[in-house]
C-alpha cells in the first residue's frame, strides 16, 4: 500500500526502486532475511520484527531509504499485550539512520488502521528524507 | 496495490503469502530473476516480462496462484509500438497453468490505468483459482 502510494505520481518508477509485501513468516524471513529467533521470541508484531524487515529492505533493494511495517489491522488477530490496531514502523537509510514508531489505534477498523499506517510510513520516509 | 486489495479482508494473512513491488528493472531480475535478455530484447513491459515475473514468483513464493502486472501508467513513458495505457498480465498455477493478457486502456490517466489493472489481475487470480 506505501508503493502503491508513492507510485501514484508520474515518473515515480524513476525514485521508486521495488517492495516487499511479507505477510506470511516465511515471506519476511525469505524476502528480508529476518531472523527465525527474532520472530519467535518477539512475535511478528513486534519493534524488533520492524527494525529486522527494514534493515532487511536496506540489504535487498538499490534504496536509500526503505520503511517497514507490521501490525494487526484487525479485526481479529489481537492477543494478550498485542491488541488490534498495535503497528510498529521502522524506518533506515543507508547512511545508518534508524527510526522506530508503535502507534495503537485501536480497534477502528481494517481500513482506517491500514489508511492511517500508510500515511505513517510516508511521514517517517519523508523525515528520513528531508534528514539524509 | 493488487496486494492491497487481497488484504483488504480481515484474516486475508492466512492465505496472502507475498507481493513482488518490482518498479526498477534490477528488481525484476533479482526478486523474481526475469532474464536481462528478457528485459533487453522484448522491453519490461511486454507478453514476455509479464509471464517471467509470473513465473519467477512461483518459484520466490510459496504461491498455488500468482499474478504479474507490468504497464505504462502514465501519463508519460510511452513509445513506439508501447502507447501509455498498454498492461500486460500473466497469471500462473504451480499445477503448469499460464494465462496472459494484454490490454490498452489508453491514456485515460494513471489512477484509473492501476484501478482498472487490479481488477483484470483479481479477475484473472480468480478464474486461475476456480480452473484448479
Amino acid at each position: 500500500l506505501v508503493a502503491g502510494a508513492l507510485t501514484e505520481i508520474a515518473g515515480s518508477s524513476d525514485v521508486v526502486d521495488r517492495g516487499f509485501v511479507t505477510y506470511s513468516n516465511t515471506a519476511k524471513q525469505q524476502m528480508l532475511g529476518v531472523p527465525a529467533d527474532i520472530l519467535r521470541d518477539h512475535g511478528a508484531v513486534s519493534r524488533q520484527t520492524a527494525e529486522a524487515m527494514a534493515r532487511g529492505a536496506l540489504r535487498a533493494a538499490a534504496a536509500d531509504i526503505v520503511v517497514a511495517i507490521t501490525g494487526i489491522a484487525g479485526p481479529g488477530g489481537g492477543g494478550p499485550g498485542k491488541p488490534v490496531g498495535l503497528v510498529h514502523f521502522a524506518a533506515a537509510s543507508r547512511s545508518g539512520a534508524l527510526t522506530h514508531a508503535e502507534m495503537r489505534y485501536g480497534d477502528i477498523g481494517r481500513g482506517v488502521v491500514r489508511k492511517k499506517s500508510v500515511l505513517q510510513a510516508l511521514a517517517m520516509l519523508k523525515a528520513m528524507a528531508e534528514a539524509e
